[in-house]
């Protein structure tokens, strides 16, 4: 029997208590952040019926998306009719046609779930991977994307990152730019995701992937010449019409942004192109030099809710990536102290075998004080117990000995310092609260 | 593109805010418990190989595992390579095998995370649901049992209920009835299943179940006497070694648990059979006189890790039912008022097109000063806004005309007064902490 695996499938993993204790501390900042800017919590099914998750991802994402079997007489069809969530926006958007009488004008949400893509697993790069999106439904107006920069820039800030990097673009700029430079309207999407790997595969690679689609060399150089630099890129756009509105839309957010902690690390960034299909006006993207790719992006979509509701409305939004967070915290030893600290505080040793029902109650006792308890299991020798509470850094272990029992009373050893003292056992829980970020008392 | 469906799939449900809080609520609570009785926190991944969970929940269980096509070229083979977590304890079968080496030698984890089932949705009866289970690995002592109900006890007083009932029973005992009564062994799986509806479709309905399963009718009459009262039970099971022995463990559970505040829930029940096949020792079960069923149960499974490991390792476990705690406290209107509060403190207005950079920089100090702040994303007209507000229960809007802007004041209104106070920017912070419990200033 034991020749099954019992690694997690390939792409997941199981999260231990420390790895836990990291994640929570992460998605505690960014629930309070999001709280804070009034961002209501929204959750949803980890699967959709199929056919509200294909076609949104384009060719690339219907393949990625892990499909779940009929059930019963139906299995044998090897059909699916069920798929797990892809990312967060998509339900979103199908939560918004349902509820749309239940909602406010203006639907704010955070929502903080993992999502499931059956992408090739590599370092970094999971199967199962958590997402942290806020998203504003109902607004055109540009404080909307000034206020989601506000707010992402505060939760990086507040775990303790100061160099990130928020680019910020327009997908309207995007196309005037591919229009004034001749692309067919036809390529556009396919040449968005050409551009969106600048920063991999640098301008030849966007160059020689450009061509390889079907764009000719001049349109390319016109296009590589303008992704250059902001002055070319403006030359170019702002000889178009839409060109100019969407600048105008831009320059509106970055005043909006002047305000607020994030002006310092956002910038208007030509080449940000963002792969995914559904965006139609602003894109942004935030980085830290360490990390390869981005810890998050997002943008506006305003066609999305649209294709579930029957009628546009417009929406926005901004999604971190849990993971890629976590990672570079913990490659450059971000997380405090306090976050790796033992699971218990205090742990109640067994006398002998008479005396495990009293280790319970002294237990009650200790937990109704505030503590955190654990009690040792066995009758084993009390050395092996206080070398087991080491082993798993509980600062305090109880012991009630025959002496102690008689007197009313609990000796408490710090395990840090070895210093034992003996009190009342009404005293204990206030002793060790007192006493266990002092160190020796 | 209208024509898809919005509503989530059958079974699933989308949590919208109100909903989540109420949720969370609960979640905290039983965290908090936990943590205090030294249970860490584990999670795992959604899905397992297929093989992990296939064969661990009977025929009945099988067919309702949710299975994941396999992808790419292989999907068109209708095969599935893995599947949807079933439970909360078979994972962690799998993690206590995987990780031993890391883990310490007593294990106590928590883990909170949704489990799918392929049910008929019903009332009250999901696809999706989350399990709250807490697990203690590597030791026999029935110190475990006692340490558990009194802390699933204690998540219960806590949330506010105080009329639950803990049944106890023993799956040694009901196997030392079964063979007493002349039961063959190969029907004991199948007679426990029949056994486990007795509340549901009683002793009559048990009977005929029995019948059917191809039990004689005098083995029946045997079994549904002894199940009938203790002092019956005892009787035939104690004429049997190992019901002697699983009765005083037994005891010893019920000794121990003396000394907790779960002493006066739990009892010792013959007819708790609970329908996993996986238990070995001790079964318990928690319930309230108002719902169908139970809120959660557990038991010792001494082998099911084994099945993963090759050798045996002692283990017990219980699982709350989130759904269900939350169907009755809602039905009895037990969550505090203050879990249904509005999701922001206050509203900023816009004055005009011109004062919107300004909005977003008081919402920034109204931050950092600890509230949650909404802004409006509009130039509307201020009763608008002021309705808006009002529609969301924000308890209060701030103003900043043209009079307040040339003062450097802000007005602060109080929309449960209609109150009107004019105060510095860095006063309305700290005003509207002080205010926003106390109703009108």
């Amino acid at each position: 029997m034991s020749a099954i695996s019992t690694k997690p499938p390939g792409g997941t993993r199981d999260f231990l208590p420390g790895e836990i204790r990291r994640r929570e501390h992460v998605i505690k900042v960014v629930r309070d952040v999001y709280e804070r800017y009034g961002f209501e919590p929204l959750e949803t099914p980890a699967f959709e019926n199929i056919e509200t998750l294909l076609g949104k991802y384009g060719d690339e994402g219907n393949k990625l998306i892990f499909k779940i079997l009929k059930r019963g007489e139906h299995e044998s069809s090897g059909e699916a009719d069920l798929a797990l969530r892809y990312d967060l926006t998509v339900p979103l958007a199908r939560v918004v046609a349902q509820y749309q009488s239940e909602l406010p004008k203006f639907f704010k949400r955070y929502q903080i779930q993992p999502v499931w893509r059956a992408d090739r697993p590599a370092k970094g790069r999971f199967r199962e991977f958590f997402q942290c999106d806020i998203d504003s439904i109902g607004s055109t107006s540009p404080m909307v994307e000034a206020e989601q920069l506000s707010a992402v820039s505060e939760v990086l800030s507040t775990l303790g990152f100061t160099d990130f990097t928020i680019q910020l673009n327009h997908r309207v700029l995007l196309t005037a730019m591919l229009e004034a430079a001749n692309v067919p309207a036809t390529l556009h999407g396919e040449a968005l995701v050409s551009i969106d790997k600048f920063d991999k595969v640098g301008p030849d690679g966007v160059s020689k992937e450009l061509i390889a689609r079907g764009v000719d060399s001049a349109s390319v150089a016109a296009c590589l010449t303008a992704l250059d630099s902001v002055p070319a890129f403006e030359r170019l756009v702002l000889s178009h019409e839409r060109g100019q509105s969407a600048r105008a839309e831009v320059d509106r957010i970055l005043a909006f942004v002047a305000g607020t902690s994030a002006a310092r690390h956002v910038s208007f960034v030509p080449r940000l192109a963002r792969g995914l299909s559904y965006y139609t006006g602003a894109i942004m993207e935030i980085s830290v030099p360490d990390l390869a790719g981005s810890l998050g992006g997002g943008g506006r979509y305003d066609n999305l809710v649209g294709m579930f509701l029957g009628r546009d409305v417009p929406a926005c939004g901004f999604s971190l990536g849990l993971e890629r967070i976590i990672v570079v915290m913990t490659e450059r030893g971000m997380f405090p102290e306090s976050v790796g600290g033992g699971a218990v505080d205090a742990m109640v040793t067994i006398w002998n075998d008479g005396s495990r029902g009293d280790a319970l109650v002294l237990a009650g006792e200790l937990r109704r004080g505030g503590l955190r308890v654990d009690v040792y299991p066995e009758a084993d020798k009390l050395g092996k117990q206080f070398k087991y509470a080491s082993s798993r850094n509980v600062p305090f272990v109880t012991i009630v000995g025959d002496d102690e029992r008689a007197a009313g009373t609990v000796g408490v050893k710090d395990l840090r310092s070895g210093a034992q003292q003996t009190m009342l056992s009404s005293e204990v829980a206030a002793y060790i609260l007192r006493t266990r970020t002092l160190g020796t008392p």
